[in-house]
């Protein structure tokens, strides 16, 4: 059987996650494999309503990310989880339960997601409208050792996806 | 791909679906398929900690059970459910989700279950100790037309498994 892999992107909101992962997912399907995206807000609507965003429901949040990801890893699905899991410990718990653990850390500037502001949401969090939102009242805490980092502040689409792709052959995902 | 197939077990509580679900769970390996078990105690566990046994609650739960089977079963799994679900509409809800989903009647009469009780619950239930429990104080709605039904006081575990299995073959699921 194909080996599964767990691709677990984190980042600020509008690093640009949910972008990349989209087409590294068609191109992995290019080469015949098979690949879900667990975006973040795909799983708090199927799996997490009803949770907030304290640290504690973001914990049991990312749990239940990382539950679904190895089941499906483990039968042989490239698993991209797009979720922004904030919080250093947590990720590191999920990596220990799958051998086939990839942290790939979509890495911009606050100040660029905030100006990029995709979804009006850093708008909102700054006018006191959401509370606990990552990188205003939230932390971030950044991967110590991500086996991948994009820069997309610096890196077009392109690179970024291409850098993807190819370090995972360098880490024998991919052949 | 080989295809998926979702094996959605429904029953009382005791009627035999998780010692079923292993057996079939292993009958299907032997013949090479990739096999998941979503187990109703290890899913609230994982996926549904904090729900209660609500209708509302209950109703999340299985829509979760659904959403994770989906995924597996799309990906070429066959994906056994063992809960309880105990209400028809939501069973069909997630019957419309996938194009592979097989209803697993686990029939067994409430005072058999009831007798047997391995986990202790029925007691606590009748004691009053339990509030909403399937069969005593809370309903269960049986199947209109299962795809495949177990009567487990009438039958031997062997017995119901080789049903399952050579059900499996005449629906098309099995080669």
């Amino acid at each position: 059987m194909e080996k599964g892999l767990i691709l677990w992107f984190t980042g600020l909101s509008g690093a640009g996650k949910s972008t990349i992962s989209k087409v590294v997912a068609e191109k992995l399907k290019e080469r015949g494999r098979k690949v879900e995206i667990l975006d973040g807000d795909i799983v708090r609507e199927n799996l997490s309503k009803g949770l907030t965003f304290s640290k504690e429901d973001r914990d049991i949040n990312i749990r239940r990310i990382g539950f679904v990801a190895h089941l499906l890893s483990r039968n042989g699905v490239v698993t991209i989880t797009a979720a922004i899991s904030p919080y250093k410990a947590i990720r590191n718990e999920v990596r220990e339960m799958d051998d086939n653990f990839v942290e790939v850390y979509i890495n911009a500037p606050l100040e660029v997601c905030e100006k990029r502001d995709v979804k009006g949401l850093y708008a909102k969090a700054r006018a006191g409208e959401i509370k606990m939102f990552t990188g205003i009242d939230d932390p971030y805490e950044p991967p110590d050792n991500p086996e991948i980092t994009c820069y997309t502040d610096k890196e077009t689409l392109e690179e970024s996806v291409n850098h993807i792709i190819s370090s995972l052959e360098k880490l024998g995902h991919l052949t």
